[in-house]
């Protein structure tokens, strides 16, 4: 209607906002915070709960609705969205609402392990709720930008049925009915960050051993990094098809450029914990017979528990 | 001269050639034979040597000068480039020629130490030769190709007076009179790479145990590890500046989700060699005190040789 008068409009965005899924936020610490605000700013009717209450004002002074107790906040929407410090919290809180949730949706952002997914994927099945466990993959201060997404599984019905409420949050991404596999996705994930991560830091300590600073050495890192991103797909080819040949870079000419790594770094004064233990597989995997295939291989040797 | 005379434009091309600095490579493994390759690609007389001389073959053919001995490659050409396993070869290889490398340049792309770097910086000089040490930030096959960098030290005279020739292998970025430091940095750098393919092999490990394609994981660790590449710059920027106050992500919370990552590595079978170490730095940081910081706390752990 391009010639709305006011009134007509008026009544359009009344009924926008009232066609928008209320929705319950449990658990206000950072993240919880941002969840809550993201749906509040997009006109959602927000009710939030936290254990100490103090943490609501903020939220409630924008315009969400406190809720007495967590049975009250269960009660208030049809999409529950939990994010507390851990699944023990989770039991805690939402095990005496228990009752409240059959014919709701509990989507669980709360940072876990495969396991403890399914396990509540189960508890919520027995009182009547749809499951969805979900790994948020941003920091508070990128949830509802361009950069944040968010992996979930389990029920594939609440994905489908609260998919364009998930999606203020960030982009989601529905990895399948095993409830486990968001959380196995998200510490695989967050394991690539740690790697990296530990990775710079100890090139960071190694080049400032010669007072090299972090910002004119972190210029090379970029480029560097991003051409060692756009090889993983290749990698990745390698593993699914288990072929690790390469005219690229074998293990055995890895362990003798460890080598110098390794004791360039003792050489310098900095710690190598954590590279040892990449030697310690490019050499057991060399000492296995492998020296002529590429890094690869050493998957292979991760997935026997307690190597070493 | 826009309408040259097909003799004019001969003897324009042959002059081009000719002017080109003659440049000799020792040194004919994978990358020594990528970079004879480039330099004969760009139009320089190229003279090459190798222990086994078989090696040159391919090269020759293209039209590479094959050197008798290492001593006549020396003599061939006043730039000088080595590229062998490690810096014994380079010895056994140089040490009889060292007569010949008076008032020549020598660029030694050998993997090797700082230390080992400058001694080589001292021996050259004592010859009477220009040195510059340098780490090639590519594999062979990158070589001459736009993404390719290479990282110089030493002589910047030599620098200088060479770096469009040594620009024909891919971008060359001087880091300073201190022969050690190309060395410093490529290991540096290495250690990055290290670190990123470490972390993504524990994370495919892990994913691979409920049967999840590299493939199918690795198109969310692209943009996953793009954005936290992004991140670097800033927290450079708290490196150097010795503040390592969050509002993003701290110690505290690294330390709760990383039990996480541990128990569920455990739990579905894979080695937890890579990440443990980080753990361990991530509780040491807690234990001093340091739990509202952000992660980069933990470089000062590792500039203490050894910790564990």
């Amino acid at each position: 209607m391009k010639h709305s008068s006011p009134s007509e409009k008026e009544t359009h965005e009344q009924a926008g906002a009232a066609g928008r899924t209320p929705v319950t936020v449990i658990g206000l610490g950072m993240m919880g915070s941002a969840l809550a605000d993201a749906f509040l700013n997009a006109g959602h009717r927000t009710t939030v709960w936290n254990r100490s209450a103090d943490k609501a004002d903020a939220l409630v002074a924008k315009g969400a609705v406190r809720a007495a107790s967590a049975a009250e906040a269960v009660s208030a929407s049809p999409l529950i969205v939990v994010c507390v410090l851990d699944y023990e919290a989770v039991h805690e809180i939402l095990g005496p609402a228990g009752g409240r949730l059959a014919g709701r949706t509990l989507v669980n952002l709360t940072n876990g392990k495969p396991e403890q997914a399914r396990k509540e994927a189960k508890w919520a099945n027995e009182q009547g709720a749809n499951y969805l466990d979900g790994g948020i993959m941003a920091v508070p201060q990128m949830i509802a930008g361009p950069e944040a997404f968010l992996l979930y599984s389990g029920s594939p019905e609440a994905f489908e049925t609260y998919r364009r409420e998930l999606d203020v949050l960030g982009a989601g991404k529905y990895l399948g009915e095993d409830a486990g596999l968001a959380a196995l996705y998200d510490l695989a994930l967050l394991t690539t960050a740690y790697g990296l991560i530990g990775g710079f830091f100890h090139a960071v300590a190694l080049v400032g051993t010669e007072k090299v600073e972090a910002a004119a050495f972190t210029a090379l890192v970029i480029p560097w990094l991003q051409a060692m991103i756009a090889s993983l797909p290749s990698q990745a080819q390698a593993l699914d098809a288990n072929n690790h040949t390469t005219d690229v870079s074998s293990l055995n000419i890895n362990k003798v450029g460890f080598v110098n790594l390794i004791e360039a770094s003792q050489e310098q004064g900095v710690s190598t914990e954590l590279v040892a233990p990449i030697q310690a597989l490019v050499n057991q995997a060399v000492a296995d017979g492998y020296g002529a295939d590429g890094l690869t291989r050493l998957v292979e040797l991760l997935k026997k528990p307690q190597l070493l």
